[in-house]
C-alpha cells in the first residue's frame, strides 16, 4: 500500500453521490482516504435507508430522494455549486439529464453506465436500436458535439468495465507492440492507437471476465443473487447484445442489426445478452463461457480503434464483453430466463458473506502473431478485503475506477464530456493498480476453434478462427 | 408404509448385481425389504471398492470385477444359472450382449438403460446415428424379432425414466379420459392407448424433472457434482440430442435428422443434448428451462403411442426429457461444455451431505381440451431418507423403479425381452407408489408460447403453441 500514500488529491468543494448501492458503499472509503474531503463535504442522496446507516457509518450527510425526470433539478440545484462534483452510481437515473444539469451549473460529473430514466431500458414505445447503449452513447457524442468547448467535465461510464478495462487495452496494445517488435513510437492519438491495434493485427477484443466467488448459502427459488447490483445486472443483462463489429466479419449473424444512425461501430442481436452465450478465455480456467451483456465499451473501444468509418471501415476489431458471473448468478440468469425476464421477487447482493473466490477482469486481445493475450486484474476476495473495507473483489476493480476517474476529472475540470479511451491511461493505472490485485498478462494458444468438433460436428469457420460465428455458442 | 407390507415377492434364486454406483447402493435395501432373499444369495459384481464396502454393509457377496466384451461370459458363467436374476446397473456393459448371455442360461435380467460397452457412445468410427439410443433400441428390438418364444423375460430399461414414467403415462392418460368424459373402455392394448393418446389430443409429452437438491459444499473448479452417477449424466448428456417425433410438427429442425432404419418414431439433433435446452413446465416453480438429454422413453414411449407408422405416421406424439437437473450438475454441465466435453477430472455425489431440496418426475401431457397436465411424484430427501436408507430422492425413484421391475419379471419369468410400455402399469406403480412421496397431477395453462416476446420480438409459430420450435430454447 505504499504507492498509496502519494495519491492524496486536494478537493475543497462539495461531492454528491446518488445511489447507495455496493458500488458506493464500496467507493466511499476509497473517497475519503484519496480526496482531501472532510466527510461532512460528502453527501449520499438515495431513497434507501440502506444510503442512511451507510452515510450514518461514515459520518457523512445523506437525504433521501429518489430522483425522477420531473424532481432531479429541484432536489439537486441547492445541493451543488460550481466546482462541486456529482457522482451518478444510481440504476434508473438519466446520464444526459444529469449531465446538462451539472454543465450549466459548472459541476463535474462521473457515471459508470450511460443511464437512461427507470424504464428506458424497455420502454415498449421504442425500438430496440433506440433503447440500446449504442444509443445511449450516440445521443452523449451528440451532447457534446453540440456543447460549447471548456463546459465542466463529465466522465461517461467510469467503472471497471466500461472504464478500467479501456486503459488496459492500451497497456495491453503496448506490451504486445514490445513482446512483437513493433518499434514505432508509442501512439499518442487516438488514430495512432487504431493504426497500432491494425499493425498488430488484433481481431478481437474480449472483456473476459470471470468471478468465482460463492457464500455458504444456496440460492433459493425466485431469488436473483450477485456479487454487484442485482437491478443493475438484470437491467444490461435484459438488453439486447450488443457488439462492435470488426472489420474482418464475413457476415451479419442472421440474429444481428446495425443501427441507422450514429458511427456504425456496432451491432446489436435481436436477444437478451444474458441469455448470448459466447467462448472465450480467462486465466485460472482456460476456456470459459461466458454471457455477451451489453456494455458501452464495446462500442466505444470499437469506435476508438477504428480507422475508416461506417460499415465498411479499413480496420476495426470486434469487441464485446464475455462474462462469467459468479454460479449463483449463473443459476439466477437461467431462472431470470425461466421467468421470461420477469425479475425475481427475491435479492442477495453477496458481500460479507463471501467465502472465497476471485474476479478475473481482463481484456482478451486475439488474433496477433503471439494469437491470444490476456491482461487484466486477479483480485481474490481475501486481497480486496484486505485492500479496502466495504468492497468484494468485484466491487474493488469497480470502485478503483470511479475513484481514478474522479481524480482525474478533479484535475482537469474543464474537458466537457469524455470517454474512458481518450483519459490518460498511465495515471489512470497508476491510481488503480494497487487495487487490482495480481495485474498480468499471459499468452495463450487458445482459440475459439480449440477442441471444437470432439462430440460432434459443429458450424464453424476453419478459415478463421476469429469470426464471430466462432465465437457465439448457438 | 402399511402398503408396502403387502409386496413380498418369493425368490429362491440368486440375484448378481452389477455395478455399485448409486442406484446400485440404493436398491439394496428395497431388493432385501421386498424379495425373500437371503443376503448371501445375492452377488455385487464391481471392480472398485465402493462394491466391496457395500457388499460388507449389508452382508452380501462380492466379486471385483470390471466387465468387458472380452470377459464377460466366462466370469458370469459360473455366477448364473437358469431361474437365477441379471441386474445390470452398471455404465459400459452391454445390455444386449449381457441378455443374449441371460437368455442363452435362462437367467431373468434388468437394465435401467440400454448400455454399449465402454466407448460406445462415442466411437469415431460410427455415425451419430448410429450410436445414438434409436440405434441402440431398435437393435434390442431385432433381437427380440430374432428370438425364440418363451425366452427368459429381459426386462429394458427400467428405472424412473426410462421405466416409471412409462407407467406414469398410462395412469395420467386414464386421469386425463375421464377429466374430460372419454367413456370409452380403458385400453387394453398398445393401439387402443395410442388412441386414446391421439383421441384427448395429446400433442407433446415431456418427462419433465426438476432436481432441486443441494448441498452445503460449493462445486469446485474441474469438478462434475450430481446427484446420481456423475458418469451416466455425462455420457448420456454427451450423446446427441434425441426426441420421439410428432405428427403434428410441420418442419424437422436445421439441425435436426431422421434414421436410415428403424421406426422412425424418433430423430435425433446433431448436438448435445445436455446443451440443448428446451421449455417445460414443473409443479413446484412452473415454468423451467431443462436439457433435452436423450433417453431410451422418448423414443419407446412415442413408438408405442403411434398410430400408422413410419416418418408420416396418422397420430404420434412429441416425446422428449426435460431435464432440469440439481443446481451443481447445471453448473458442472457449464463447465463441461466449456471443456469441450472433456469430463471434469473430479466427481462429487451429493448423498449424505445433501442439505435440502427434492426431485420433482413427472410426465407433462399437452394439447388436449385441458391444456397441459403434469402427474408425476414429488419426493423430498427427507421422506425419500425415511422411505429407504441409502436413497436421494432422485435414486429413490429410479430404485423403486428396478424393484417394480425386478418383481414383475420373477413373477413373469419367460416373456423374452420386454420395454416398460408393455408392462402392466397398475401392478408397477402399485409397487411404487408407497417410494414416489406426493403423486399427485397437476393442470396447468402454461404454453410454450406463455409470456413469451416480453422484452423483443422471437421465432415462434403463434398458429400451434406445441410445435417443437417453440418448445427450444435457442
Amino acid at each position: 500500500m505504499s504507492d498509496l500514500e502519494h495519491v492524496i488529491q486536494p478537493f475543497d468543494a462539495r461531492l454528491v453521490m446518488i445511489g447507495s448501492g455496493c458500488i458506493g458503499k464500496g467507493v466511499l472509503p476509497l473517497l475519503l482516504r484519496h480526496l482531501v474531503l472532510e466527510p461532512q463535504r460528502l453527501l449520499i442522496l438515495s431513497p434507501d435507508d440502506d444510503g442512511r446507516l451507510l452515510a450514518q457509518e461514515f459520518g457523512v450527510a445523506h437525504q433521501a430522494e429518489q430522483l425522477d425526470q420531473n424532481n432531479y433539478e429541484t432536489v439537486l440545484d441547492p445541493l451543488l455549486s460550481a466546482g462541486d462534483f456529482l457522482l451518478n452510481l444510481s440504476v434508473g437515473v438519466s446520464s444526459l439529464s444529469l449531465i446538462q444539469f451539472a454543465q450549466r451549473k459548472g459541476v463535474l460529473y462521473l457515471d459508470t453506465c450511460i443511464e437512461p430514466w427507470e424504464g428506458g431500458y424497455t420502454a415498449p414505445d421504442k425500438s430496440l436500436s433506440e433503447r440500446s447503449n449504442y444509443a445511449l452513447r450516440e445521443a452523449a457524442l451528440q451532447l457534446r458535439r453540440e456543447s460549447a468547448q471548456g463546459l465542466s467535465t463529465a466522465v461517461l461510464t467510469h467503472g471497471a468495465n466500461p472504464g478500467l478495462v479501456s486503459h488496459l487495452i492500451k497497456q495491453a496494445l503496448v506490451n504486445l507492440a514490445e513482446e512483437l517488435g513493433d518499434t514505432t513510437p508509442q501512439p499518442t492519438t487516438r488514430e495512432e492507437w487504431a493504426q497500432l491495434a491494425n499493425r498488430l493485427n488484433i481481431r478481437c477484443i474480449h472483456i473476459a471476465e470471470r468471478d468465482s466467488q460463492f457464500s455458504s448459502k444456496h440460492k433459493i427459488a425466485d431469488e436473483f443473487v450477485n456479487t454487484w447490483s442485482v437491478d443493475g445486472f438484470i437491467s444490461e443483462g435484459s438488453q439486447p447484445a450488443e457488439l462492435g463489429w470488426g472489420s474482418h466479419e464475413k457476415a451479419l449473424p442472421e440474429d444481428g442489426y446495425y443501427h441507422a444512425f450514429g458511427c456504425q461501430a456496432g451491432i446489436y442481436l435481436q436477444r437478451p445478452g444474458a441469455s448470448t452465450r459466447v467462448r472465450t478465455w480467462t486465466p485460472s480456467t482456460g476456456p470459459t463461457h461466458g454471457l455477451l451483456v451489453t456494455h458501452n465499451e464495446a462500442l466505444s473501444i470499437a469506435d476508438y480503434l477504428t480507422l475508416g468509418q461506417g460499415r465498411q471501415p479499413t480496420y476495426r476489431p470486434t469487441v464485446h464483453y464475455a462474462y462469467r458471473p459468479c454460479d449463483d448468478a449463473l443459476l439466477s440468469v437461467h431462472e431470470l430466463a425461466e421467468r421470461n425476464w420477469k425479475p425475481q421477487s427475491g435479492q442477495r447482493l453477496l458481500d460479507d458473506e463471501i467465502l472465497d473466490g476471485s474476479d478475473e477482469l481482463g481484456v482478451l486481445l486475439m488474433g496477433h502473431a503471439r494469437n491470444s493475450y490476456w491482461y487484466g486484474s486477479r483480485l481474490s476476495i481475501q486481497q480486496a478485503r484486505a485492500l479496502c473495507p466495504y468492497n468484494s473483489a468485484t466491487s474493488l476493480q469497480v470502485t478503483a475506477g470511479v475513484l481514478a476517474g474522479v481524480i482525474w476529472a478533479i484535475r482537469n475540470p474543464q474537458r466537457g464530456i469524455v470517454e474512458p479511451d481518450e483519459l490518460p491511461f498511465r495515471e489512470i493505472l497508476q491510481i488503480c493498480m494497487p487495487y487490482l490485485g495480481k495485474v498480468e498478462g499471459i499468452y495463450s494458444d487458445w482459440t475459439p476453434l480449440t477442441g471444437r468438433h470432439s462430440l460432434m460436428p459443429e458450424q464453424t469457420d476453419e478459415s478463421d478462427p476469429w469470426q464471430f460465428v466462432n465465437v457465439r455458442i448457438t
